[in-house]
């Protein structure tokens, strides 16, 4: 099976990347998809599960089902969704060829010997590009742009720590390291696609 | 001008990418053309201007030409071997597009905007390609090499240093960062190719 992992910074367009990929390879891409697998299969809350699906398990987010708010079953769920979460990696990729954004699947599917690719960005490129997709009625400043974007990351540099040797972002961990910073998605993700299609010729023959 | 510049660990194959790049490409290539125009221009001897020119100016190789051994001119020599590089550099890069390994062209030529490249990969892979191409008398054990190889890398990442403010090898100082562990450079750099000329495209356009 081929599998393309997406890490990526926050803002540095490695969501778009991942479904320009995806669309060219005609290939399968999993996003949100995983949340969802995860929420139905769990009975829990679809946020809750994206919240603990990309920080780990010492996310403190209330148990939104049910009425208890102790933290014992916060803990308990929490582990439970990660270890779902494997699993479902591991179904989607047994599923066929396909690209999967975040959730430390370089790491989870290394037996799938996955092409690993990272994007990043410079702080203003990131912000830039954050500011023209936020979601209408979200008006934060530069300056809270840039916090969010530096907590998210923290918080995605955690949850890698929590499954793998590699630090989350160090080159050493992937087969490519894209900058985008002042890069078009869409002109630089053709490219990308060869590289993967020779790549995935010499896995199959 | 469109510039390439190419950094890389020891044993990446980073050498062999710049050369084909700049094949594909059909534009200048400068490695060791560097050195010898410094050696004519100085009078210094080739082999120690190498020295100094990828290990900076704490390099302690003595002066082979007059007969002085004290210190002082040694470091004279170091500055005046790094002063003619960052001439011999912008001259290079006025003349024509081009390739240009090492000497920290990203850094020394940035008012030019050049395309910075990254090759590395794991130690396994750094140590059979030095082995497959170690000139011919040359019988290091797999350990020494290893030795050899972060040793280079150290002077390397120290020269770096003396003239950036980021790190050398940290994926925010370039474009592209290429992991070349069980990669064949040959299969690798026409994907690199296409994206320069797109780069470059815009830049003219």
């Amino acid at each position: 099976m081929n599998i393309i992992t997406i890490s990526r910074e926050f803002g540095s367009g490695g969501r778009e990347a991942g479904k320009r990929l995806a669309d060219i390879l005609d290939i399968a891409y999993y996003d949100n998809e995983i949340i969802s697998a995860i929420a139905k299969k769990s009975g829990l809350d679809a946020k809750y599960v994206d919240n603990i699906s990309e920080k780990g398990i010492r996310a403190g987010y209330p148990v939104t089902f049910g009425r208890t708010f102790s933290l014992q079953p916060v803990m308990q769920n929490n582990t439970k969704v990660l270890v779902m979460q494997q699993q479902i990696l591991k179904d989607l990729a047994a599923k066929g060829d396909c690209v999967i954004v975040g959730r430390c699947a370089d790491v989870i599917l290394q037996e799938h010997h996955p092409f690993n690719l990272f994007f990043y960005a410079n702080m203003t490129s990131k912000i830039r590009r954050c500011q023209e997709r936020a979601p209408l009625g979200e008006n934060f400043t530069d300056q809270e742009m840039e916090k969010k974007i530096r907590r998210i990351d923290r918080d995605r540099a955690k949850y890698y720590d929590f499954f793998s040797n590699l630090k989350w972002g160090a080159k050493e961990g992937y087969h490519l390291c894209i900058n985008t910073s002042d890069m078009e998605i869409k002109r630089l993700i053709p490219f990308v696609a060869e590289y993967a299609k020779d790549r995935f010729g010499r896995n199959n023959s």
